[in-house]
């Protein structure tokens, strides 16, 4: 055939997973899933594509401008989503009188920004969202960061720390100086403090929210509180003097830190932080965000807070809630920094070799009594030469090879490489009694960090 | 605010799941993956959005008026995938040489095609795709066999035929009949045979291929084969009358039965199957379709086979490869119909109720013990009514409730709810000695079908 060919590629600003980084990818999101589901929360999934006007307007400037949109055969004007909250609220307005409250989802899927590409942002990328929706209980909001907790301790992270705020306080604090008007100068202003420092942070204060000096330095004073959550609390107590917003927000914040200690969330990893402010005009109550100790730059991997109506735009239902979002590619990217993913393609630990086509139904019949016996086995496909076969296993990170040529099973014996250590076994073997070379394969896999259950993804 | 509400609304032909309907599916995508890696194939994932020539012209004229098209931010034109065999194909011209060959990969992701909606038709839907890549071996189709009859037994379907087919044995029959150039009109007719018998199938045979009614018979009878894969293989090579091609072809039949049942698929769940098509142009080898025993009548829940030239159009490089697509929506559907579906929208089966806000922690840290003894545990947002909570906890199908209030925790002392069979006992309960609790409930869950690992899914 003479025919042009099409060049093979991805779109600017997308990318192929291949199996190497797809099997942490899912590794993490099933890592999720089992801790949203422990905690009671359900999945759901909405349409990749909504109406148009369900979309526009419900971020930012910037989300509108970077949403992927179009005609569609019916001449709807339809587009992608760009977050998962935005299709919350309208599935919540839509369904929440079959679905109750209070209403615990977890929503693991793609969204998609037409964003200028740089490094480490994509145009498609996973959210992984969790909320709990219909309730203003502080339960919900202990039991975000609770979860949290849980969520990247089963992932296998050890240091971190959840930084926690509550928005009312500041809200209570301006209120208290007359000052409720300005409360999104002052947070623009105060979200640049981590870059511009305190004398320039006050001066902008002063400039564009139009208070005093004294008024910006009680502000910046409150971001700063820091010590213990009893210090902090104590601290922030005397700066709002008394306000009823804010004495409200303080023993709400610790409420939360009391129950996330008493639901299992360790000590060390929790910190009142009241310089943190997660966007300016969302969220109304507590809010949380989560650095590593050992990456602080990448910036929050989880981060959440309180809402106060979700759905207002799409239905007259008062439905305030809480949740948050795990930012999966950016905490696999800085668990390949501080190199703890697997270098694995396999899938299995296991691959049985042949190269005796004759043969071919036995090594199908061992691969099915050692699956049976709940290990994860690749029989290689093709009967090549012995070399090819086990570097192909070594190639895709795999731990086991058995080998079993017409002398082995003439003595009923199969040999047992341990790919990593380089050493073999020989071990009994026949259809009727699979259990030795099972054993023997779980012997090598004990000293391995790979999972022994079949079709189980190793661990990040 | 005085403004007027955005109608919460998905478009026409996408769908919501609220979490009832997602827990099944998500449980299936979950067995899937588990099943296609205790194989060793592993996951990959590709972009969404494919430039627009990777898409165009690649299924069918059906495929391409379906298509979801249009341009993006940069001019580029785009279009949503509507299959995951044709990202399949560009990913391999792209990346074979970092991946090698054999190269066996499982795919779990959304499609869009905007076809008129009908019921059942979806314009999103997933596909759960497998695929062995750059091998002829034999191997790799026994492979594809075995796999589906473990993905179905997994899924706990016990009543199912896995039909089996290879092109070849027509083509070697056309060719031997000087008619290979006749194939697809032959093929065309063929497919109609179940809709139109068996005398219109061959009038339209000799009418639109143009052979002649005695060419047409011994295609008909060649479709018509059936009995015991012996009888049926025997029959073949008499109509086929020892043909090369299909003598390759019968004899790679007889391979893929023998290695199938080595394997470990059930003997009664496989047939060979002449009149088996499967779409005209694509596959080149053994194809396989699979229907329910207990309803035949919505087709196919696994199909595919053998191809010759995966990514011709975007690389020189030859990559033959099989595979197969398991049906996820057409499955759940059947699933439903034969009530094989859990009705249950919890993900956790148990609810620790609580009306004693003073006592928030104590629930928090119950909740805590006890999931970290295993089980899944929501504790209610709320501390309402108790009537309320056990409301909740039967509207989501939960299995047991604890309650405590103030009199058992001052006697250490707490409820747990059997809420199918009505009854409860009181068991001792301390945070420092949460096992009696966590073996009680245990002993209910064990009466139900629940699972009790926290964060798995119900059966379906």
């Amino acid at each position: 055939m003479n025919r042009s060919l099409i060049s093979p590629r991805t779109l600017k600003g997308f990318r192929d997973y291949l199996p190497e980084a797809m099997i942490p990818r899912e590794r993490l999101m099933e890592t999720a899933r089992q801790t949203f589901r422990s905690f009671g929360f359900a999945p759901i999934d909405t349409p990749a594509l909504e109406y148009l006007e369900v979309l526009v307007g419900k971020g930012s400037e910037e989300t509108d401008r970077q949403l992927y949109h179009f005609t569609d055969h019916g001449g709807r004007e339809v587009g992608l989503r760009f977050d998962l909250t935005v299709p919350l609220a309208r599935f919540a307005a839509q369904h929440i009188a079959e679905l109750k409250t209070p209403f615990k989802r977890y929503h693991i899927a793609p969204v998609w920004r037409g964003e200028n590409t740089q490094a480490g942002r994509y145009r498609e990328f996973y959210q992984c969202d969790f909320d709990t929706v219909g309730t203003e209980s502080v339960m919900a909001d202990i039991e975000m960061v609770v979860v949290i907790d849980a969520l990247l301790s089963a992932i296998g992270i050890d240091r971190f720390k959840i930084r926690i705020n509550n928005r009312q306080i500041l809200s209570g604090l301006l209120e208290g100086l007359g000052l409720e008007d300005r409360s999104v100068a002052v947070l623009r202003a105060l979200d640049k403090l981590p870059k511009i420092g305190r004398e320039r942070t006050a001066a902008e204060m002063v400039s564009t929210a139009a208070i005093t000096a004294a008024q910006a330095d009680a502000v910046l004073r409150l971001s700063e509180c820091s010590g213990t959550p009893e210090e902090v609390l104590e601290s922030l107590s005397r700066i709002t003097s008394g306000n009823a917003t804010a004495a409200t927000g303080i023993e709400r914040l610790a409420q939360v830190i009391r129950g996330a200690l008493a639901g299992g969330a360790r000590a060390d990893r929790l910190c009142l932080d009241v310089s943190i402010a997660r966007g300016l005009d969302y969220y109304t109550g507590v809010i949380v965000e989560t650095f590593l100790d050992d990456l602080p730059g990448i910036g929050s991997v989880c981060s959440g807070g309180r809402y106060d109506n979700l759905a207002g735009l799409y239905t007259k239902q008062h439905l305030p809630g809480i949740g948050a979002s795990l930012g999966l590619d950016r905490l696999l990217a800085a668990l390949e920094k501080l190199g703890s993913l697997p270098k694995v393609r396999a899938t299995a630990p296991v691959l049985v070799t042949w190269f005796d086509a004759s043969r071919r139904d036995d090594y199908l019949t061992m691969g099915a009594r050692l699956r049976g016996l709940g290990l994860g086995v690749e029989v290689f496909p093709e009967p090549r030469k012995l070399g090819v076969q086990l570097k192909y296993a070594d190639e895709q990170g795999m731990e086991v090879a058995v080998v079993a040529g017409d002398q082995e099973w003439e003595a009923g014996r199969v040999q047992v490489k341990d790919l990593r250590r380089k050493i073999a076994i020989g071990v009994d073997y026949s259809h009727a009694a699979p259990e030795a070379l099972a054993d023997a394969i779980r012997a090598v896999l004990e000293e391995s960090d790979r999972p022994r259950i079949a079709g189980d993804l190793p661990a990040v």
